[in-house]
């Protein structure tokens, strides 16, 4: 069994967990504070970010892009009509450029600064950067989420998957992002029917279940959460 | 001839022009001024983000790392000995760390925001975040530069090209950042002789060459820009 050194609450994560989940491969996970800047940690991964997966002969293979890539080479190019990854190098791109879309730019936009806010200063300690929400932060953050679901929404409006007409890494790597949003109950479902059938339909994969028991410790999820018809 | 859409003095638009260039592909550029936000832009990449290539069939393919991996499946996998990019998913998922680590990392660390206070707010209309350059994000930035002048020089003094024995994408992604802070005068490089020795080697390439003419209008580079021996 691999190893994936994570945090429950990333987005960059989940996506990882959710792509062997889909493959019925099980990890072990680790649960790592980057903030605390272990020596065995960042001898892993110099960047100091997560995740960081431990790879046959324990090689460390680092990031969600990097992992996701490398589970398609060695794993994925096997599975034919259940692969996350196209075979045409066009529409390996599209997935590609949605993976993009959810976890680099939402990330930087929105999900990263609301983790930061709201899961992660009130535990960490002050001369980490913890301490109290920056108020004026969330409100940048919040202020950009509902681009993000309008553009999911005019997605899944449009394709029956994100990508196209089966599940890839593209719907993988936005239901990564909405569940982390969705925890904290960020998300107004309301105004995005077709974003919220898809999730719906997401959220009920096998896949998903490990993440629907996550819990953080002093911030338990909306009532909806782990809701599979909510 | 295929298309892309970039700006001088971008570390990722530079990228891409540089793996074109490593398999002798010409690409016909337009310069994009992605702050106009202008419609035919922003609807071939709603992100409104740099670089887009126009592929075969003028479809876009969005952002540099997603172009690299385009370019790896339709043309690297031809090139034998001289493909950018390695053969093994190990290799090919270091090659890929050390992109991220350039282009995703050192880019929201340091390169993002120096052009944009140094090249763009001087020349971008105030009502599109221009004007006086901001003297704290300018210094911010600069703090975190020799952090990855140390990064680079250990990986040019412990390989021969950063992720190994040959060039790939791993090199050009590193000195299209490098490149960049160079013009602007960010780097000190009698410090770093590893790294000076392996970028003299990168500059040398005829790859290289239509980098070292780009010029920006009211910002001159510093005087040992494009000099091969400096």
């Amino acid at each position: 069994m691999l190893t994936l050194f994570h945090h429950p609450m990333f987005a960059t994560c989940r996506f990882v967990r959710l792509a062997f989940g889909e493959y019925g491969e099980e990890l072990a996970l680790i649960e790592e504070k980057p903030w605390t800047r272990r020596k065995e940690f960042l001898a892993l991964n110099p960047a100091g970010t997560l995740p960081i997966l431990l790879a046959e002969g324990d090689v460390p293979i680092v990031g969600a892009t990097v992992i996701s890539e490398y589970l398609d080479e060695t794993r994925g190019v096997l599975k034919r009509d259940k692969r996350l990854f196209a075979e045409d190098p066009m529409q390996r791109a599209e997935i590609r450029r949605l993976i993009d879309w959810y976890l680099n730019k939402a990330e930087s936009e929105v999900t990263r600064h609301l983790v930061r806010e709201r899961v992660l200063k009130p535990i960490m300690p002050e001369t980490a950067g913890g301490g109290s929400p920056d108020s004026g932060a969330i409100r940048a953050a919040r202020a950009n989420i509902r681009q993000h679901m309008k553009y999911t929404n005019w997605l899944a409006g449009t394709r029956h998957w994100l990508a196209g007409g089966r599940v890839t890494y593209a719907d993988l790597a936005a239901a990564a992002t909405l569940s982390v949003l969705d925890y904290l109950g960020e998300i107004d479902w309301r105004e995005h029917a077709a974003a919220r059938e898809w999730y719906t339909r997401v959220k009920s994969r096998p896949s998903f279940r490990p993440l629907l028991t996550d819990r953080v410790r002093g911030l338990s999820p909306v009532s909806h959460y782990a809701d599979l018809d909510f």
